[in-house]
C-alpha cells in the first residue's frame, strides 16, 4: 500500500504470463532441430525466432525497425521522445542443440513489460524498447557480441572474413545473404548512440547452479565476470620409464603439472576466505595421445588455465601467481612449464543504483555475479548504466535440458516492470 | 693378491673386449633398420642376432642347442657334467626402433665369460651356458618373457592365438614359420628344468639415469619391482561452465584427479621417508576430447596410476589407501572415482648369497632395484637362484639412443667371471 492507502502501481502493471508461454511454445516449435534448440547466428533458426518476436511487437503496436545488421528494435513510445530511452533485450541465437531460454528469455520479458505497460494504459516518461540482438554466441562465428558489438562499432573489420564453422562461408557473406549490410562493420558504424540510452536491463537464465541450491527465482547480478585464458598451457619434462627412474632423477610432467594445479587451488581458497570472488578452471588437461603408455613417465602435458572474476586485480595477482608458482614447480620437478600468452576479457561492472533498485524490487533479494558473459557487458563497456536479472534455471545452458520455470521468470519480469516504472513514470 | 703371493685367479681371467666390440658392431650393422635397431621377436632380426651369437659360440667351442621354442643355449662344459649348472643368459629381441645394448649385451657377456675361461684354460666344476632367449620385449605380442616362461612351461597355451603386432599373424603360426614346434607351448612342456640350474645370472643395461647419475658403472640388482596398475582409473564429475558454477556447486573431475594424485605424490613420500622402495606414476591423464573446453569443468578423466616396488607389502599399502582416498576425495568433490581392477605383477626377489658375492666383486659396490622386468624374474620365478648386474647406460632404453660404454661393460663382466669362478671352481 501507498500512504494514501492505494496499491502500488507496480503491483498493478503484471506481466502476461500467457503472452510469454505462448512465445516460448512457438520458439521451440519452430526451432528444435532433434532433441534442441538450433537458432544459428545469421542462419535460418536465429531469422525464425525474429520473426516470432518481430510480430508479437507488431501485434502490441510497437514501433518496429531492424538495424544493418539485423538488430531487432521494438519501441513502445515515451511522452518525451527525445529523452534517452530504456532498451530491454538479449539475444535470439543459440549454441547447437541448445536449450529454448538462453537469450530468447530476455527479449520474452522485454516484450512482457512493454505488453504490460501498454495494457495498464502507463505511459512512460521516455521511449521503453526491445531489442532482439543478432549473434551474440560464439559457436558460429567463432566470437561472440556479433550483434551488440556491431551496434555500437566495436568489432573490428577483420570478423568479416571469419567462416561460419558449418557453413565455411564468411561473416560477410553470410550478412549480405541475409540482406543485412556488412559495411556497417567495415565502417565501424555505431547505429546505436550510448549517449540517448539512459539504461540497459537484460533478464537471463542462470547458467549455473546457485538458485537451485539456493532455493530463489531469481538473483541480482553484480557484475559480469572477466576471464584471464591461458589457453595452450605446456609442461615440458621427459619420458621416461614409470619402473626404472626413480624420484630424484625424473622429469614428470603430469607430476608438476598436479602440484601446480593443486597449488592454484589453494590459492583460490585464500582469495575466497578473504572475500574475493574468483573461479579457476582448467576443462582441458592431456598427454600427448601419441607418446604417452602405461608404463612411461609423461614427458609433457598440455591445459589450459582459466581465471575469472568480477575483479580485474584478483584476476592479475592469480594470473602472476600461477607465473610464478610454474617456474618455481619447474624447478623443483625438473620440467619447463610454457603457460604462454593469456587472452583476456575484462570484466563488466552492473550499475550500482540500479542493483540497488532491482534488489528493493525481490521479495528475497539475493545477489551473485555472472560467470559466462551476455550483451549486457558490451552496453556496461560503452557506459550505459546496465543492470541484469538472473532466472533460476537447472541442468545449464548450451544443452536441450534447459528448464526454466514460468514462475520464476514471472517473478523476474516483475522486478523489471518496477524498475522501468521506477525510471521512466 | 692371495696369502701365498700369488694374483687371484679372477684377476688372470678377463673378458674379451674385443669380442665384445666386435660382436655389437655386427649386431648393430645386421638388425638396424633406419635409426633404432629392430629384432623382432620370433622374426627376421630377432634370427639374425640369434645366427650372429651362435656362430660366435661354435667359435668358442661351445655346444650349442636350441630348444622347441627357439631358445639358444652354447655350453661351457664343466668337470662334472651331472653337477647343478650355471646359466648366463638374456634376450636378444628389441623393440621397435630400439638401441643396441637392451637385451644382447647380457648374452655377449655371458659369450665374454666363458671365452675368457676357456682362454685361461679354466675348466669349471659344472657347465656354464650361455642363453639367447627368445622373445622377451612386449611389444610384438602384447605379452613379455615368451622364451623364458616358454621354457618353464608357465605360458598359458591361450597366448598362442595372440597376433603380432605388426604382421597381425597367430603366434602359433609365426613359431611355426620359424620352424619352432608350439606344441611345446600348448602342452605346457618343461624345456629347462629348474633343479637343475645353480643360478642364473643375467647382465643388463640399466633403463633408467641412476647410474649416470651416480657417477658409477654398475650396480648389483636387489630385487625386480613389481607393479600395480591401476590401468583404466576415471574421474566421473559433470560438465559445467567454467564461469558460472562456483566452487560449492561443482563436480570438477579434473580438480578431484589433481587432489587423488597430488595425495598420492605425499604417500610416496612418507614411504620413501620411511625407507621403502617404490615408485608411483600416472603416464596417462586426459580429460575428453570429444567433450572438453577451455570454458567448460571437466566431467571426466582417465588416468593410469602405476605403482612399482620391490615390495609386494608397500605396493598393497599404496593400492589401498589410493582407493580408500578416492572415496574420501570423491565426496569432497562431489564426483565418483573409479579405478577399476589392478594388473599386477609381483616382485621378483634376487639371491641374496649371490647378491653379496657380486657386491664384494665390485671395486665401488652399489645396489638398487630393477624397475623394468627382466627374463631373470621369471627364473626367479621357478626357484632358481638368481642375481642381475646393471651396466651404466645414458638415455634410458626401448630407443635409438641407448649408450653403454664398453668400460663400464668391462667392469661388470669381470664381476660376473669372479662370481662363476666362485661358483663354479
Amino acid at each position: 500500500m501507498t500512504p494514501d492507502g492505494e496499491l502500488p502501481i507496480s503491483d498493478l502493471v503484471e506481466p502476461d504470463i500467457e503472452l510469454a508461454a505462448s512465445l516460448f511454445d512457438r520458439l521451440s516449435d519452430a526451432t528444435r532441430r532433434g532433441r534442441g534448440i538450433v537458432r544459428d547466428s545469421y542462419g535460418a533458426g536465429e531469422q525464425i525466432a525474429h520473426d516470432i518476436i518481430r510480430s508479437a511487437g507488431e501485434r502490441i503496436g510497437l514501433e518496429v525497425s531492424v538495424d544493418a545488421i539485423g538488430n531487432l528494435t521494438m519501441t513502445l513510445p515515451g511522452r518525451d521522445r527525445s529523452a534517452q530511452r530504456i532498451i530491454i533485450g538479449s539475444h535470439l541465437d543459440s549454441s547447437p542443440q541448445a536449450g529454448n531460454y538462453d537469450g530468447a528469455a530476455g527479449v520474452v520479458a522485454g516484450l512482457c513489460v512493454v505488453s504490460a505497460l501498454k495494457e495498464a494504459g502507463v505511459y512512460p516518461r521516455c521511449d521503453v524498447s526491445v531489442m532482439g540482438i543478432r549473434a551474440e554466441e560464439s559457436s558460429w562465428f567463432n566470437i561472440s557480441y556479433l550483434g551488440s558489438g556491431g551496434a555500437f562499432g566495436l568489432l573490428d573489420p577483420a570478423c568479416l572474413s571469419i567462416p561460419r564453422s558449418d557453413t565455411g562461408r564468411s561473416l560477410e557473406s553470410t550478412l549480405i545473404e541475409c540482406g543485412f549490410d556488412p559495411r556497417a562493420i567495415r565502417e565501424r558504424r555505431i547505429l546505436l548512440d550510448p549517449s540517448k540510452i539512459r539504461a540497459y536491463l537484460e533478464l537471463h537464465i542462470e547458467q549455473g547452479p546457485t538458485l537451485v541450491a539456493e532455493g530463489l527465482p531469481a538473483a541480482v547480478v553484480t557484475g559480469i565476470r572477466g576471464c584471464k585464458r591461458f589457453r595452450n598451457a605446456r609442461c615440458i619434462g621427459q619420458y621416461g620409464h614409470s619402473g626404472a627412474v626413480n624420484r630424484a632423477h625424473r622429469h614428470d610432467a603430469v607430476a608438476a603439472t598436479v602440484a601446480l594445479l593443486h597449488h592454484l587451488e589453494s590459492i583460490w581458497l585464500q582469495q575466497e576466505d578473504a572475500g574475493a570472488d574468483l573461479v579457476v578452471t582448467s576443462g582441458e588437461l592431456f598427454t600427448d595421445p601419441a607418446m604417452h603408455a602405461p608404463s612411461k613417465i609423461a614427458g609433457e602435458t598440455h591445459f589450459v588455465l582459466d581465471v575469472r572474476s568480477v575483479s580485474d586485480a584478483t584476476m592479475n595477482a592469480v594470473a602472476t601467481e600461477a607465473r610464478q608458482a610454474a617456474a618455481r614447480i619447474g624447478d623443483t620437478y625438473r620440467v619447463t612449464f610454457d603457460l604462454g600468452a593469456t587472452s583476456d576479457s575484462p570484466p563488466a561492472v552492473m550499475d550500482n543504483r540500479l542493483r540497488a533498485s532491482l534488489m528493493g524490487l525481490l521479495d528475497r533479494p539475493f545477489e551473485m555475479p555472472s560467470g559466462a558473459g551476455h550483451d549486457a557487458a558490451v552496453f556496461a563497456k560503452v557506459g550505459i548504466p546496465t543492470a541484469m536479472i538472473f532466472v533460476r534455471n537447472e541442468n545449464g545452458s548450451h544443452n536441450p535440458d534447459e528448464a526454466m520455470n514460468l514462475d520464476d521468470f514471472a517473478v523476474a519480469t516483475q522486478a523489471l516492470i518496477g524498475l522501468v516504472l521506477q525510471e521512466a513514470s
